[in-house]
């Protein structure tokens, strides 16, 4: 039986590792449900070690990432200055104290009960901007669906399971031991 | 039983349809894999009817679509122009007849015999860049990802299988019917 | 895109269709993680269409089918008795006014509410006997879980996705288009 | 993130360990497809650790296994002999040199070239029954469909992908890590 090892992004292997990350399986997920762009305005809470914000800012025109621990925001700050971003930004600050930002593309939000941003993050948002939950737990996941549906126009919840392949000379098959579940994703279309 | 019904991105909905198009959750892994970003300059071949194109043309600086077929070039430059997109452009060629475009940072491949342009895109791209490819069947993935190897310095290859969820105030599940398959992603990094 | 087909064993094919009915990934996961038998006692509730009493049958030494609804028994004793099955019996009777067959090792429930006849079940079950769920909403494998955690010793949550695919000398592929969800199944071991 | 943990029936627990074994989601989805039952004889090739043998003939009217290796063997038979199963008979004999019994109802063959005892299978099949072939690689799993359709009347091939659920009170979620693969099933009915 083989060990678990997941398949990194090349960008992200050289940054310092704190809280659990967003990984790229799910990243993409949200960029291209959401038609993420060059000029989009994005908001990100909580930062945690950075990678969610890194991944999107390589994308978006600028990105503001919401930490209330202080540790974690200085963490994800390192790790954004360290690969040389402009326009990825780290606030020590609760989204739930308000986000300054307005007529935003996009607003991700993997953070405890996080179904009580979501009011204030659909006024953040400009007409047909996105709203999106990563969220580990089911109840969570329905929570967070059901707010959404009462000022959002679309909303919709995907989950994303991949798998990484041996491919060997002499035969091919998935590899034995993967990724089952890393966290719903609920869409909200304003 | 309910009816299969695929989410498609919003910008998606409005385009002209055509031969079988790249799906958000394959595009969302290209994307999130390579890195892919606003600098990227990218190089897509077959065409189709533009959907890659424009997905990673909302993303890049620049991306370049070879389709060799006649009208579905001309649908795929259609739906380009529809959108008022400048940064990717719809040639009518085969790849296969050379890559004029160097120091890529994305080659992606979904065409037939596919692994035959394996070696141009190793040429065309900078050092770091990555040529995907988008294979239906195990057989065409397995080719695709030796002849990578050969040449390239990392090779990985995924598939991704994507869930949509029902949810009710009464309760939570996943949709009965969905797709089970679209390709395999072979990832190859010179 | 192709249509939807489900692979159906062929003693199943023969029989008269009602209500949706357990599929064969959902009881070959009930047979082989309870370690069914030919010794086996079983008790199936609500019987439906009568197939998983059917499979069930095909194993057990004896399955006794609960049916609330006279229509529904009905159509479950024709498909038994098209099938010319003495060890089946298909019972016009409500499970939650009582189990009275005793020194069970199988109990299987498919219905609304399900979580209520838990106490029941493990009244009835013998020591080591199982108690399976076939709940389709997240929220009620939950309900049925945290019930059974009460009095069962060993209790766990399963489900199951199958693909199936196409084959062909040219390529090998799962179909496009598949069975994304059917049921979650509790397990509880008295 | 959590270690893999394999959900065993209570039975096998109590085996002695050896070469890698078939997991109770494979032996569930041909014992279901195949409609095994209490009436049913069955061949299996090679016996390894025995754990399909013994799932199986705990159902089936008798079953004999086929392993070529002494060592293999005599684990097999051991474990068989410790459950004090009467129905289940380990041959240390090679299965292409032979099929003694006759008019069977399923033939597994989980082994190297398992393709080549395709004809055999067939010729000690009786009309209707089964041959399953487990296979580890695609390439395989092809090589036994293709051969399976020049003499079988209904040839399949599936995948099963099970996930185990946390439940807890404040949250439902599947595990993180979990089995990604294990074999294709192909079945084959004469």
């Amino acid at each position: 039986m083989q060990n678990l090892e997941i398949r990194i992004p090349h960008i992200m292997r050289k940054l310092r590792r704190g809280p659990s990350v967003m990984l790229p399986k799910d990243v993409g997920m949200i960029v291209s449900y959401t038609c993420l762009g060059r000029d989009s305005l994005v908001v990100d809470a909580g930062a945690g070690t950075g990678f969610n914000a890194i991944m999107l800012g390589r994308i978006a025109k600028k990105v503001v990432s919401y930490e209330r621990r202080e540790d974690f925001a200085k963490l994800a700050a390192e790790n954004v200055k360290s690969l040389g971003m402009k326009n990825v930004k780290v606030k020590n600050a609760d989204i739930m104290d308000g986000i300054e930002e307005k007529d935003l593309d996009l607003i991700t939000l993997d953070m405890p009960e996080s179904e009580k941003a979501v009011p204030l993050a659909h006024a953040a948002l400009k007409e047909g901007g996105y709203c999106v939950g990563y969220l580990p737990n089911v109840e969570q996941a329905k929570e967070f669906f059901l707010e959404a549906q009462k000022s959002f126009r679309e909303v919709f919840m995907l989950e994303n399971m991949v798998r990484e392949y041996e491919v060997r000379d002499f035969g091919v098959r998935p590899k034995h031991v993967g990724l089952m579940h890393t966290a719903y994703l609920v869409f909200a279309r304003k």
